[in-house]
């Protein structure tokens, strides 16, 4: 493929209306355009995978879809005609241009990634990407993790939950629990993901009993992905000086109007001098470096694999969204795209 | 007095009942008891002052009065009759055994002070006691209050608030921001305490809309001493990646078993990478090194007044305790007694 093909068409996915609730195939539709001939700086990938995650729904709730803005989201993908004197047709490269097959980018948009020897390209969109990223660093800078401290993580089988474990694990951390939404998922978690204990939230049993019941003698940190109960019932068996890395809320997305009350327990924050901090991983890019050096050594090891869910065909992207919001995926969801 | 004075009777302060919302005076007593003969290694200690403060409302629900348990609380005294090799008669000593009259203790019960020319021997209960401590480890340890940083502090009128807001100012503090429960209040703390505004939360503005008024760009750090709506109304104006020191919540003493509800607004903490953190001053007693070094140069100065409302008479300990919970001091409420 040269810049002859710009002749070419390439497929992006619109947003059609905003979702009420979870979103539905209904709310999204796939529109053709005529790739464009490359101006001077301008770079076209050839995208070959792209992430979906809960934040997404977010934008899609609040972005200016209303105004034809495209959808966005982190992918991967070739270089297959570059008008940039510096980055080369071939490359390998990460961006946020996806939702679509193609992206014409600036160097700017673009990292070029070099991609160790048993490293799988897609962990770049999962575990060694934003996902491991804002694992790390809720783990690392915000809760201060220390070895053999205890350690609960809600939303446990996403794609942030299932990293924040693996990374805790060769940090050092004592004992893992999980909460997912299935038994069936509980199982896999312990089993698989090297979770020590998993609780079903939809299960009959209150989730404050079946955690304090996982945790008989309480928790050190709480990774939060999700907010409302699960906050509550993780502050009432926090121990004192214990920490809650709280990162998004996966539970409210669908209806991002009413949050979740909060917790009723919450003045046990300071009767048991705990700390609650929010964080966005966009706040700490610059932890990067450290955490590539960090894990990849231990990626190429096999001590942490890679957990992802991988849905393939561009055509398929809104079914993996879809799936990821209602929890259908273990480790993370990433869509990869068939090469045309 | 010698140890012969160990005849004489003193005067101690009992809890009658539980409180039910605000104590009254009916729910306390004087018992008057002979002072017993020392055993070796006993101090006995007459006392001079004595603290009231916010935390002993909670002790009087939940402590021990009904196995006949006394108050305890911070005192300042004289000692008076000695068994011990090392403390000497004349000593003046900090200890917590007070609503009392009298103390009989030991050595490990009791700090000998040595006050500095240029220090009020009072400060020792205040701003250089534990609520002095308290605000120097919220703002310095908690908080990481920067210098330039807007600070809002509640219940600003009392020993916390006005130490939190005397000690931000020398440690740099930008814009200093209180609330309190009267207009005669807020303007006391403008005009004689340092606060560059004063709100007060019992005016008909809702407060989030005062607090929005005298904060129009927003706040770093809010020291939060009583929960509820104020917390509420602090993280609508956090800005970014700003700290909430919080600590004991003396709006909740009235009604312990029902605490005020958690913020509608708490997930603004993921959004805005807020940090929640409760603390104890017990758990930084090893502060108080560093904090007396850095504070009691500033207090000789005079750039740190020592803000204090002095009630005379032991027999008025139990009026002052409960004045101070309606919020009829500014500044840390000392009960002095009459030297007999």
């Amino acid at each position: 493929m040269s810049t002859a093909s710009t002749a070419l068409n390439y497929r992006a996915i619109r947003q059609a209306r905003r979702p009420q609730g979870r979103p539905t195939a209904a709310d999204f539709e796939i529109v053709s355009s005529p790739i464009p001939t490359l101006a001077p700086g301008e770079i076209l990938v050839r995208n070959l995978a792209q992430s979906v995650d809960p934040y997404m729904r977010e934008a899609m709730h609040w972005g200016g879809w209303e105004k034809g803005f495209g959808l966005e989201g982190r992918a991967l993908g070739r270089v297959v005609a570059s008008k940039d004197p510096v980055i080369a047709e071939g490359s390998i490269v990460f961006h946020r241009h996806s939702w679509a097959t193609h992206a014409v980018v600036a160097k700017a948009d673009i990292r070029v990634l070099t991609v160790p020897e048993g490293v799988p390209l897609t962990a770049y969109l999962g575990i060694l990407g934003g996902t491991g990223l804002t694992a790390y660093v809720g783990l690392k800078r915000v809760a201060e993790l220390q070895p053999g401290e205890d350690l609960f993580i809600s939303a446990a089988g996403g794609g942030v939950g299932t990293a924040a474990a693996r990374i805790a694990r060769v940090m050092g951390a004592g004992r893992l629990i999980g909460s997912t939404g299935s038994s069936t998922k509980a199982k896999h978690l312990m089993e698989h993901i090297g979770f020590d204990a998993a609780i079903d939230y939809h299960a009959a049993t209150p989730l404050a009993d079946q955690l304090r019941a996982a945790a008989p003698d309480g928790i050190d940190v709480y990774f939060d992905n999700v907010g409302g109960t699960h906050l509550e019932a993780a502050i009432s068996i926090l121990r004192h000086s214990g920490r809650i890395a709280w990162c998004g809320a996966v539970a409210q997305y669908d209806d991002l109007e009413n949050p979740p009350a909060a917790p009723a327990n919450l003045y046990d924050i300071v009767g048991k001098a705990l700390r609650l901090e929010g964080f966005l991983v966009r706040d700490h890019l610059d932890a990067r470096e450290e955490f590539e050096s960090f894990l990849i050594p231990h990626i190429i090891s096999g001590a942490v694999p890679v957990d992802e869910t991988i849905v393939h065909g561009f055509g398929n992207t809104v079914d993996a969204f879809v799936a990821m919001l209602g929890g259908g995926n273990v480790g993370k969801m990433v869509v990869t795209f068939e090469e045309s």
